[in-house]
């Protein structure tokens, strides 16, 4: 249930109570203190059995902690963590994380250990993230709760997709997803239970901030569908709002509910309702991390014609039965080319390019036939999207390939997006791209689905604004 | 056009000449030379300019090379290719691969050669594979004739699937994919223009030889269509035969024409004749490859009932959305789980394990369980295909479930597909699962798609065997 409060104590803590902190290598008291060392916050290990931690003075329990710490991350085991919660909220610490499983998930006991929870949150007001709360991470304040390994987070300064997830599994693979080959990560939320805190509050906070452009969700159940709805709607009129809402089907529903203990409410309503209030949805993770990468970092296409320029006939064949598919999310169609857009292609290639669109300017194109043509297709005014199929096997193609899309993308208004492999090399190829701001994706399907999310947004943007006039 | 002919002086060469091999580094005549000298057979190049390569004494000229050379591998030019053809001809060497592109697929003057080409072809016997052919790839037989880079050839010692491409830059990323993961490669054979050789001679060749089980195609054009699916047809009685046909759509039909210069057909009469014949079409490089893992590691399913096993509950739900999803490649259905099978489950594992499928063991799992979980699947009559999904977040879960899967493939007649996902280490992971002999996807929708490929190759096996009854 949420009411109107402030997040910021929570996602930008000043000073951080680690309950269950450890010397004990691989304990998760351990882990999190250890990553929390390079947030540069001040810390406060708690823990009985410990003196010092990494140099820093342990505290022997709660209540010896100084009265003004935002948040506690709550490391020990489920029972123990309902009277570290109860400790928390004497101390009038805002905000606590709880890490153990073995809550609501676990049957009749987790559940009753669930319920304490919720009272000591109701009646002190101290907010709880958890239980069963993968953590939080927030890759350019350096603050990372996450116990499970995650990868490298080199790729991450600068990211503004708020990424917010209920079950561990798949958030993990977000996560993993974002350190392979990016997609742009402002946070990552674990919501784990939802015992107090849930996507409401969080989509409030990510929806209303700057450094935010895109606010996504991995959730099982919704707690109270018609506020979500009515918020995200508010939010959709200028950042894209992506859910990923498992149990499509009779049976998932079910398999849901044994899940989670929630009811998972009928699938063609909540479809309905998505489109109607102007949510994006996606069915599974791979769907999950391109969409967010691709409304992230791209803008909403003015139209649905899409040009394809390859130096590979072979996929470009494959990439225009991909367009021309029908998908129920958004209709693309192959542009039409302009012959001005023609002759500049052939002038700067070869008299044996093809040049209806799709584009093929052959294995022996190189940088700068590439580039010229490029270039002439974002100029085209009959073409809205380019779908850039760019591989590295062609000898006249370098790697300088990355860095003259990236700078056609940053002259432009029209939306590329690339379609790469490069055998063993896809994923750094991925990543070199994402790191020039150039979305890129490994399989066809995968890049035409992209640029169909785009054009989605973009009839969601003219929906929104229309009903604001009406 | 095919005559029936014998390959095996082509795929299984004692001798073989390599026309402009060479000492410079990075010359196609250089890097070819190289790669077959790992594969111990008699090696003859020829150069002009050149004394010795790697201590192999090099031949002038073409008509000084011995008599009984099987294979000559032209690494020249286009225009200097010809002359050699002829050469060899007159030298009566049955086969030669053309690596050299600037033939039809460049205008009207290399259309001019390849016509020289196919005549001399016609007028001598000389057998021609290419011209613009990526060449022949024979991981067993340390056969290599393929310029560019593929990766690591180590994946491959058994494999069985045997890959026959016409474009250059599909076929590429199919190898790319074998040597990261893995799908088993017999053989991998570049049609590039056929001027000569086409699919047909190497589907009845490799569609008749007990090291393939199973031959999949890229093909932009059928030469004689009619001619293929019969012998499709007859292959596919004892082996699945696989067709990535690009050009679904209108515009990709025509952008094909454009490409090759052949007309591809339309498109639909293609996808009914593919059906009766008992091709299985995919549509693009993803599924080429995943149908060629899938089919050639498993046997076919004997119905379609799909138990999910899980130790990550919100990947239970997604997958079982994909199972009951319809599709028109073969419809799924979620297994119903005898109540022997679920008491198994839980006894192997915890009271608050949900063991109505999809079964979720929960991330507290641990290999025995999981394993003990399996076998009770595998053993359920009501079960035609289990989805395995294997994660190594949860603590108990170990590499040791590769092994523990494995194991029960070995052993039972059901299919096992396993989706599995490790951050940075998926693509290790899935070529530990390869090397185990387990097919392994890192995608729900791909691994489920894998399922509905062997239901879809079970009902063909139904079909042409009452076809052949009556």
């Amino acid at each position: 249930m949420s009411s109107e409060i402030s997040l910021t104590r929570l996602i930008d803590p000043k000073r951080i109570a680690v309950i269950g902190a450890s010397n004990s290598k691989g304990k998760v008291g351990e882990i999190i203190f250890k990553r929390l060392l390079d947030s540069r916050r001040r810390l406060y290990p708690v823990n009985p059995k410990e003196i010092v931690i990494s140099g820093i003075k342990v505290f022997p329990n709660i209540e010896a902690l100084p009265n003004d710490i935002d948040l506690a991350v709550i490391t020990i085991s489920a029972k123990a963590s309902v009277g570290a919660v109860e400790s928390c909220a004497k101390k009038n610490i805002p905000f606590a994380i709880i890490v153990a499983g073995g809550f609501g998930e676990v049957g009749e006991e987790g559940k009753k250990l669930e319920e304490q929870l919720k009272t000591i949150s109701q009646e002190s007001g101290i907010r709880l993230l958890g239980p069963n709360s993968l953590g939080i991470f927030l890759p350019d304040e350096n603050i990372d709760t996450i116990f499970v390994e995650h990868g490298d987070r080199a790729l991450d300064p600068g990211g503004q997709v708020a990424c917010i997830v209920q079950s561990g599994s798949v958030g993990v693979e977000a996560l993993g997803y974002a350190s392979n080959t990016g997609f742009g990560m402002r946070a990552f939320i674990g919501l784990g239970n939802k015992c107090d805190l849930d996507e409401i509050e969080f989509l409030k906070y990510f929806g209303n901030e700057d450094k935010t452009n895109c606010v996504t969700f991995y959730l099982e159940s919704i707690e109270n569908g018609r506020e979500f709805l009515e918020i995200a709607r508010d939010i959709a009129k200028n950042k894209p709002v992506v859910v990923l809402k498992a149990g499509r089907t009779a049976t998932a529903i079910s398999a849901v509910s044994s899940h989670t203990g929630k009811l998972a409410g009928s699938d063609n309503i909540i479809s309905g309702a998505f489109k109607q209030y102007g949510i994006q949805r996606v069915y599974d993770d791979e769907e999950f991390c391109d969409a967010s990468k691709v409304l992230s970092m791209l803008p909403a296409a003015l139209g649905n014609r899409v040009a394809i320029l390859t130096a590979a006939g072979g996929y470009g064949v494959i990439a225009t039965d991909y367009v021309e598919k029908h998908d129920q999310r958004a209709t693309l169609k192959m542009a039409e080319l302009s012959s001005t857009t023609k002759q500049k292609i052939l002038d700067a290639t070869f008299p044996f390019s093809a040049c209806n669109n799709p584009v093929d300017i052959t294995a022996s194109a190189d940088d700068n036939m590439f580039k010229k043509s490029l270039e002439a297709l974002v100029n085209d005014d009959g073409v809205d999207i380019v779908i850039c199929i760019a591989f590295f096997a062609p000898p006249g193609i370098t790697e300088n390939l990355i860095d003259i899309v990236a700078r056609v993308i940053e002259d432009s208004n029209t939306p590329v997006i690339v379609f790469t492999k490069y055998g063993p090399f896809t994923n750094s190829s991925l990543r070199n791209f994402f790191l020039a701001k150039v979305p890129g994706f490994p399989a066809i399907g995968r890049t035409v689905r992209a640029a169909r999310f785009l054009v989605e947004r973009a009839e969601i943007e003219r929906k929104l604004n229309s009903d604001n006039q009406g």
